[in-house]
């Protein structure tokens, strides 16, 4: 039986025991929090050996003091080791301070005002010409803070339908053939922020092509975030985008950023952009101006604690085996109540740090605003799409790494009582025509007599 | 007797001896550069104590763990040490990373695009309105990368006359009152760079005046880079801005600046932005789209190796004595070889990292040259004015701090030489109609016969 079949006194029945459940939950005066992807403090311990990693040796393989200023590109040795995280060539990465957000920000900025590609090249010039906006194909459900650069920078925004093979490449190849002035698209590629998806090659090769269908200047950002964030043993291999675009000539259109922000510490790692050389030389021109150069002893910190791209790996499974036990613990729990019931579909992700949540249309808002007042906060309804607007209010993005277990499994609880009762209450609402009784009050009262 | 007294005969036979000396230079090989002010390694080995100050505790004072992500405006325990350094409240400053001139970028950028005093504040939009440019006040010689800021931003710059008392305010009143476009002024109140004056209290009061009598929006940029970098055991204190600003209601206006650049290491330092609390607030709101929060971490780092504003005084003054002897030196050598020749004038810092030097007019970049040939690397002619342009030609920055003392001994010495030679050249020329011979050869020609 599912939330839409059920009868009215099942679903009065239900409402009532739910009801109670959260009456109960109400009472114990929770605060936990399911927000933001942030990394527990197990994890962050694992990286305890960056503050001894120096030991008084702060000199680059080239002789150059990291203490002192300069290298705007990051230092040689970072270069290498983003390469080679990326598939790269070091020529194409820069390396910088503790966020990438900060690198797609400036990188999107320069290409829409001045013009990454020289004179003549910038987006909002063209688009001023044209008496129009720059847009950009926003794949959704996505990054929230990828939007807000766009808002900020006032940069319309398109939705792109994404599954699980990623964005609707139909979709996406009709819009930039349409619209010369789409000049950009974001993707989460690898273990996508929400719904944990990697892009499939078929996917990658089409988004390759995509420089070469769209207007001049047309720039994929390549968030490739979760690189080395598998759950799985296994996890499924992404084709390498700068590959493919090389291959047809297409590379000037990748920019892609990465960072170890969920690799060691979060707010104080270092961060990687990557495209082609000609592009970074005049990235490296624009960002003269605005700064002398990112934290290279950070840098050498980390590259001199990682040593190289076995010592990543292996550091990576200590975090896999510390996230393992949550997800799996959320994809039981949720299994366990909600399998079956019609009320929510949800992502398994191979990777990645989030459990992406699809409740009946209309419906998330509501669920966390309910488990809001039952003290879980939750990823506010809509923020995985542009303007915050999800058309159906339906998408709900968990975040399971940063609480430990036993808070993660209250948490958890409280988020499937809400769904429950949001669902079945709008069910009594829709279908039989019922109305919550007012604030205070619990249960539902009948249908008001038709006049 | 100087260079202009001199008789063809003396400068002559000065050109000569000069000549040899120079070729006898350039048969050396060198390889010195006196370029940026840039901290020796005997000074970067001052904060080794950095690496160890965290000893595995990562907790803030408010249990806040600072290796996640998170605070945009920077740790509580750096805001106060900001503030207490700066002599301002904690809720003025905001702490970043191991660049100040990224924030004074981002800020400026802020208000020239967004409008730092919300909508309808950009002075961008305001200067379209009037079709015109918005305009800075530039006080020369000055700080080369605060004019590349306004370069890149399409900022108009107006130089003003810097004395040793500060600008010209008489100039700098005028200019506001007259043009309401003129959006900003940059500042380096204490041991300016490059000139290594401190400005007045009667300039600071008046620079406190400046919001109310220029256009909407005004903001004084005022760069303390060197607020704790004296030479002399008791400097010449500076008067608070904000304090007099406070004072008249005009703290908007004021938007500070500083950084442990020159205290710490280098490129691995935090950084302050300091304004009015109403101002931090809407950048901080403008920022939230660009980044998550700075490197904590090495916040933290710096508050616990410094424990508190007597354990910075220590420290500076450890700097102070690997500094003074190499300004010493500096300012021995320029006294003995050019006093009373009548070829150029320098600043006797009381601080900072810079000798400002006057040669005569035109011959600047001519020096610049003549050192860079024999392998000294010197400020490029004109670096320290707007646009890269010194309407006389006669500004050189000295940076002595970087090099061991026995290599700046020998840059100096080839700097001297250099300003000789283009001195007596040039009266040479100027007076008596010389021309210098081709190159490959060497001493002057008499004057041709007139037709």
């Amino acid at each position: 039986m599912t939330v839409s079949t059920a009868t009215e006194q099942q679903l009065t029945d239900q409402e009532a025991e739910l009801s109670r459940a959260y009456e109960d939950i109400l009472a114990k005066g929770l605060s936990l929090d399911l927000t933001r992807g942030k990394p527990s403090s197990a994890q962050l311990d694992l990286s305890a050996g960056l503050e001894t990693a120096l030991a008084g040796d702060y000199a680059l393989a080239d002789g150059t003091d990291s203490r002192n200023y300069g290298g705007l590109l990051g230092i040689p040795e970072a270069r290498a080791f983003g390469a080679e995280i990326l598939g790269l060539s070091p020529e194409e990465v820069m390396v910088g301070g503790n966020s990438s957000l900060l690198l797609m920000y400036q990188y999107l900025d320069f290409a829409h005002r001045d013009g990454a590609a020289g004179p003549g090249s910038s987006w909002q010039d063209e688009a001023r010409a044209a008496n129009e906006r720059v847009k950009f194909l926003c794949p959704v459900p996505g990054y929230d803070r990828h939007f807000t650069i766009c808002e900020q920078l006032g940069i319309e925004m398109i939705p792109v339908p994404l599954g699980g093979e990623g964005p609707d490449m139909d979709f996406v190849e009709a819009q930039v053939a349409g619209d010369l002035l789409i000049k950009g698209i974001w993707c989460v590629p690898r273990n996508s922020n929400p719904t944990g998806h990697t892009y499939s090659d078929k996917v990658v090769t089409r988004m390759a092509e995509l420089p070469a269908r769209a207007g001049a200047n047309f720039r994929i950002f390549w968030d490739d975030a979760y690189a080395v964030h598998p759950l799985v043993e296994k996890p499924r291999p992404l084709l390498s985008l700068m590959g493919e675009a090389r291959r047809l000539g297409n590379q000037a259109g990748v920019v892609i950023t990465s960072s170890t922000s969920k690799i060691t510490w979060a707010g104080a790692g270092i961060s990687f952009l990557a495209t082609a050389t000609e592009n970074l030389r005049a990235f490296e021109k624009h960002l003269s101006a605005a700064m002398i150069g990112p934290d290279k002893v950070n840098q050498l910190r980390h590259v001199r604690f990682f040593r190289n791209l076995d010592g990543l790996s292996a550091h990576m499974e200590k975090h896999r085996q510390i996230l393992l036990p949550k997800f799996e613990l959320a994809q039981s729990l949720l299994e366990r109540t909600l399998a079956g019931k019609g009320m929510m579909e949800w992502s398994q992700p191979e990777g990645g740090y989030f459990i992406s949540c699809e409740v009946l249309p209309g419906l998330a808002s509501k669920v966390v605003e309910l488990a809001g007042k039952a003290g879980v906060k939750l990823t506010p309804a809509g923020a995985t799409f542009p303007y915050r607007r999800d058309p159906e209010d339906s998408n709900i993005r968990l975040a399971p790494t940063f609480p430990p277990i036993a808070e993660l499994e209250e948490a958890l609880a409280v988020f499937v009582t809400c769904v429950q009762l949001a669902s079945v209450r709008d069910q009594l609402s829709r279908r039989f025509g019922r109305s919550e009784q007012r604030a205070g009050q619990h249960g539902f009262l009948a249908a008001a007599p038709r006049p």
